[in-house]
């Protein structure tokens, strides 16, 4: 086995040991957009909060790309706080005093929801590519079918940035009347071609390591760590801005006074996303991100409506707040208007903030007083519309 | 030999039986800016047109990081046509019946200049990594001793898009004199964070390349080819704009009617990309790639001028003409005019064109009408403040 190896992936997220949060097991099959079948499946999930005596009090957050179902706390499998302090918690625009937030691992993902690193029970072995592909409504599907077991037949709120944000619209979209209301942020209706362009690079950077093993990694005892790790810096670029960027590193050197003429990194920049790519390759599994990117490109919600975004939401109750940041160019403002605008062609009640920020796209998971001020609004509202305390 | 390897990279550019145009090998060491020198070198370059008796009707074209001599006609190297078809030639804004072109390739490229493939004669071998870290400077230096043997003092214009822009700037500050006028379009006086960044992605790619062999792959017989590829997909990103990607791609697929459910290339733009990768490897050598995004991650002209860009072109008499395209994120018009503004504090005589257009930064290579009436105009009155028919 490479050291670089880690070998946390070398076993299911699900294997006895691994601590996932809390975790349920479905023996029904669960349908896919790919035409095939899961079963049986699990999805790995985490609340916090209580949930009220009438089952109304529910917030379902959805996580993005490269993110899990530990929103707050301590992440076990990690060792580091949860990707959104800042967002949830006690007193937090989503409170934990009020409100029982639900996260759960995304289909194809490896924090414990079934995904290509689980063992195929059919065969013993991995799954790696024979796992089907999933798309963002089959995850949707699988948060529905956990709230189903949960007993929460309506959340009051749905909510996640980026492909968060996307698992937000086709919740709406799918299940309208389970969804008192929706705060989509970063995201867009559909994957653009530079975005998809993008992750083909992961893709590929990931395919060209001689260690994925054509995604059996697991029985070769490898892992595409090196194809990984590019992967996750030409990612990480798209989720900053180059203000933010120039501003934070610009051209300082790490460490040195003077260029070294040699190809070790000279620049802060650099080092910074060395670390972006190497501590990536120990919490994350290569073959669950080719799975998520591919679900994210897969990802046109109007294409299900007859290319017609507004029809997706046709008829809706749902209350929507969209937010965007002005240096996002990963889902631009111009993208999330678009889903203002089919909301407003579909007669939705929707509100719409752009936040002015140079972060990028990662500012939904950062200190963006404005974003707090506007999710603890219209959660306010909304839960005093319900009647909730 | 692995079969994805190119033959052409094998042996250097500059062995007998390869066409590059035209070359010149020098004996007198050139020094760099690592603080070593370099003998003997060789400059490999094209001419088109004819010099004029008085010499006063020399162009000198600086390529851009994948570019070459070949600016027009064919390419033997690679069978394709030049790079700059539209902007120089007979009648065309660089007018081959006016000017003599010349164009060389840089140092530490692939093309017949000395770089990274070829044999160092202290050893027998191929340099690979010991071939010494260049600069933009050094590039220039490189140029500036093939005009003086061939006895050209003084050049009517230096132009170049990109890294051929960062030539020209340099070319401005380090050789006032020798400049008449100055036409830099889509570049910056210091690649920034951002740039850095995606560069540093693509090296790691190369790098990551267990068939880089730690730059000794001619001696492996292998190319990293892989790695190669996937760094040409992350630069070629940068290249275009989202604007141009929607409009030239959006999410059509490619020869399919439905998604595939599998890692295939579905989207036309993943095909593109992958095309970009695939034709790449075949016509350029990947340390040759290491160094020349080296050498722009290194540029940063007001460094050498006490931080004072202005001061770079003080007392200047060159006259400068600055296009920036509107869709330009790699170089984006702000950097461009940083510059403008420098040559307007140090006094210079400077135009500035931005130019309104969804192409990105490869517009300077593309048709761009603007941009050709801009350039006819800006030479047409440079030629006759000099008396050139």
């Amino acid at each position: 086995m490479a050291e670089s190896a880690s070998p946390k992936f070398l076993r299911p997220a699900t294997a006895p040991g691994v601590d996932v949060g809390k975790a349920m097991t479905f023996d029904a099959t669960l349908s896919l957009d790919a035409g095939r079948g899961l079963a049986p499946w699990t999805v790995a999930y985490m609340t916090y909060g209580t949930l009220n005596a009438a089952r109304s009090n529910a917030v379902l957050v959805c996580h993005a790309l490269t993110g899990d179902q530990f929103v707050i706390g301590n992440n076990p499998m990690t060792g580091r706080p949860g990707w959104w302090p800042s967002m949830v918690g006690p007193g937090k625009p989503i409170d934990t005093d009020r409100f029982f937030v639900i996260c759960a691992n995304v289909l194809g993902g490896c924090m414990g929801t079934s995904g290509p690193s689980d063992i195929d029970p059919a065969t013993g072995k991995p799954y790696g590519l024979s796992f089907p592909l999933v798309t963002i409504h089959d995850m949707v599907r699988a948060q529905a079918a956990l709230l189903d077991a949960l007993g929460i037949e309506q959340v009051l709120c749905v909510t996640g940035g980026s492909m968060g944000g996307m698992q937000v619209l086709q919740w709406a979209a799918s299940y309208p009347d389970r969804v008192v209301s929706a705060m989509p942020m970063a995201t867009g209706a559909r994957h653009s071609a530079q975005n998809i362009a993008f992750h083909e690079v992961g893709r590929q950077a990931i395919m060209a390591d001689p260690d994925w093993h054509g995604g059996a990694y697991q029985a070769a005892g490898t892992q595409p760590s090196k194809g990984l790790a590019v992967a996750r810096m030409a990612a990480h670029i798209t989720y900053l801005s180059e203000a933010a960027l120039q501003r934070k590193f610009g051209r300082s050197l790490q460490n040195r006074a003077e260029i070294s003429f040699q190809f070790a990194p000279d620049f802060q920049v650099e080092s910074y996303l060395h670390h972006q790519g190497s501590s990536f390759v120990d919490r994350f599994d290569a073959n669950s991100y080719l799975y998520i990117t591919r679900a994210m490109d897969y990802f046109d919600l109007a294409a299900d409506y007859g290319g017609v975004l507004a029809e997706a939401f046709r008829g809706t109750r749902t209350k929507f707040c969209i937010a965007s940041f002005t240096s996002d160019w990963l889902f631009p403002t111009a993208e999330n208007k678009r889903i203002a605008h089919a909301l407003n062609a579909a007669g939705a009640t929707v509100s719409f903030v752009e936040i002015v920020t140079d972060k990028g796209h990662d500012s939904f998971l950062l200190d963006e007083p404005e974003l707090f001020a506007t999710a603890r609004g219209f959660l306010n509202s909304v839960a005093q519309s319900r009647g909730i305390a």
